[in-house]
């Protein structure tokens, strides 16, 4: 016989929640969802799970390692768990609703499950939640994304929000520009993501300068734009900093309080993204609390070292970690308890809900009512039609 | 390549949900959690997969055929996706929650998986919302979650509720009484599912009248009780009958308008359950809209047969099915749409939110505002800080 205490284990990276955290979650997740539908986003539910083909299609290629498969016994083929809602919404964009007006704008909340967490973060399972702008390559559109990011973060009530804007594509455009090869992309892209400069600088060789100027080109948004804008990029790099420069003006002219900075070189966890993407922190937060980005809705597999894919949609989205935003956020007031007789009426009942209490019914005929109410938490029986306070 | 229609292709039994169903759903299981977090019922969170033994455990064993497994990499032990949310919350009441007061109440909501549909059903994922009232074994608890069930879908809009109470251990009961052996309780607990009166007749020989008049003692619960009532049961099952005469009275007590009918012998679909059992309907309802029932909170394996498991803790629950209910729920009252400059400063947005509208941004430069809300489907643009209909 297995004891207590093995029941009680979960496998690594899954957890319970109880309360008051369910329902904390459970709250945030629907105002966020609720703030997103205020600015035009429709929701979406697509399955748990779907064939693997569709599944890791396009963007969907880069969970392809994180993602749990099953067989269906209906049609013998793989199935996946999905890792991630951001291919179900462009599937759903490009099928379903497609003869939708563009641009699409698509929201959805739901849980994904990863094969494996990371040292840092043994998590498995998430609560998403999330926006895809589908249809719409304007520097209007990656702030409107941007904006809704931080907008919900300020509507579940965190402060400080700052939002840190990245182009995980820029650094192969540097270098397809630059004639190098794709071993040293690799390398450069490696080396930039850690802030390598000894290691950057060997690699660049004639073009140590540039890279060097690039990887410094990062911090506050002002003095990065700065830097950014004085830098002689190749054409297909500059196109994309110009576009950070533009979407960093539609920021500033909607908001010009939101908290921005830039590191243009990083590419860590952006896998499909093909233009500004971006993170969002808060002042307390452990980690990332959102993360988007431009990308290509598309179901075609995606082209090697960062390549602009061109089928499908251009689409940028976002999606909000609700695990990690939820413990950010303090338990709801608690609403005042009271314990009525079992046979209290339903009508009796919605009246007290509606003044705010908390009915609970006495079902084991308790000889001491305020003696049970104490034992179950209560602050109030109920006398005759009134609540009466402990 | 594969074709569009190929890409829609979802596995059977799974499907998208798209505007405006998910949000009917979303916002119908809130509002249910709502109306039983008003009730006393606190919100767990359980994952959506966890270790076969403890899933399928207890009331878990009948889920077993229906659950897809995969193996877990890091523990090389097989994990279930959950079939069924009541086991899971069984379990939390056993280790997490032993120690909070009895009775004890918990909800939740979420998606369950079953590795196959049935010809009527093909469904195989669902959105589940249920309660759990554990540690009571009184006909007022059983009335309470009987109530909740109804009273959930009157929350949320639904008329014409009805509940049918059955006993579904109350054949195994009189069969054990009357000293018949394991293959006759089985064929006769058949027949009287199928309401067969000939077979019934055969297989009981002496007890012919007592079994026929058990079958009888179904419909409306006033001419069902006078028919139980006069029947001479076996001890254990006039134990069964009293509880289900005693959850009757309570509910009358509590609602004399509730429709409430009886089917004693019916056990289809309750795998697990040994006490009253119930399913809910509503007119116009395709199919049920909620079930639930007594059972043993324990993670043991159930007995054979319909003998009441004696470990654990005495529980009652019941699950609103979120797909059906949803079906039956209309679109929510349209918002006005208004378009909005892409540079609109989000305190303005948030104005306009707080005033009912829905906000979209024109992010492409449409030179006619005008045209450009009609093509995305709104009503309003924004001149100057108000909103002016189209």
């Amino acid at each position: 016989m297995t004891t207590l205490a093995d029941k009680a284990l979960l496998p690594t990276g899954l957890e319970d929640l109880v309360p008051p955290r369910a329902e904390i979650e459970g709250r945030a997740v629907e105002a966020a969802v609720g703030f997103v539908a205020a600015n035009g986003y429709r929701r979406i539910k697509p399955p748990l799970i779907e064939f693997e083909e569709t599944l890791l299609g396009g963007p969907g290629a880069a969970t392809g390692p994180a993602t749990f498969r099953v067989m269906d016994p209906l049609s013998q083929r793989m199935m996946g768990l999905r890792a991630d809602m951001t291919i179900q919404a462009a599937r759903i964009a490009a099928t379903r609703l497609n003869g939708e007006p563009r641009p699409l704008r698509l929201a959805y909340a739901g849980q994904v499950l990863r094969v494996k967490g990371t040292q840092l973060r043994p998590r498995r399972q998430f609560t998403q939640a999330g926006i895809e702008l589908i249809g719409t390559d304007t520097p209007a559109a990656d702030a409107e994304v941007i904006m809704l990011a931080a907008g919900a973060l300020e509507h579940l009530g965190i402060g400080g929000v700052s939002v840190d804007l990245s182009l995980p594509t820029l650094v192969p455009a540097v270098c397809r520009g630059l004639g190098l090869d794709d071993a040293t992309t690799e390398s450069l892209i490696l080396a930039l993501d850690h802030k390598d400069a000894g290691t950057v600088a060997a690699l660049a060789g004639p073009h140590g300068a540039l890279l060097g100027g690039l990887m410094e080109a990062l911090g506050p948004a002002e003095r990065a734009v700065a830097a950014l804008a004085g830098l002689d990029l190749p054409a297909e790099a500059a196109t994309l900093r110009d576009r950070l420069l533009a979407v960093l003006d539609c920021l500033n002219a909607q908001d010009p309080t939101l908290r921005l900075t830039v590191d243009p070189t990083e590419s860590r966890g952006f896998e499909y993204h093909s233009g500004v993407a971006f993170t969002v922190f808060a002042d307390g937060g452990r980690g990332e609390l959102a993360r988007g980005g431009r990308y290509r809705a598309t179901l075609e597999p995606p082209a090697p070292l960062g390549i602009p894919a061109t089928s499908g949609e251009p689409a940028t989205g976002m999606t909000l970690s609700m695990d990690a935003i939820t413990e950010l956020l303090p338990e709801p007031p608690a609403r005042p308890r009271v314990l009525v007789p079992a046979a209290t009426d339903p009508a009796l009942r919605r009246r007290l809900h509606g003044q705010g209490f908390v009915t609970l019914g006495a079902l084991d005929g308790a000889a001491d009512l305020k003696a049970e109410a104490r034992r179950l938490g209560c602050d109030h029986v109920l006398e005759g039609d009134h609540p009466v306070a402990l």
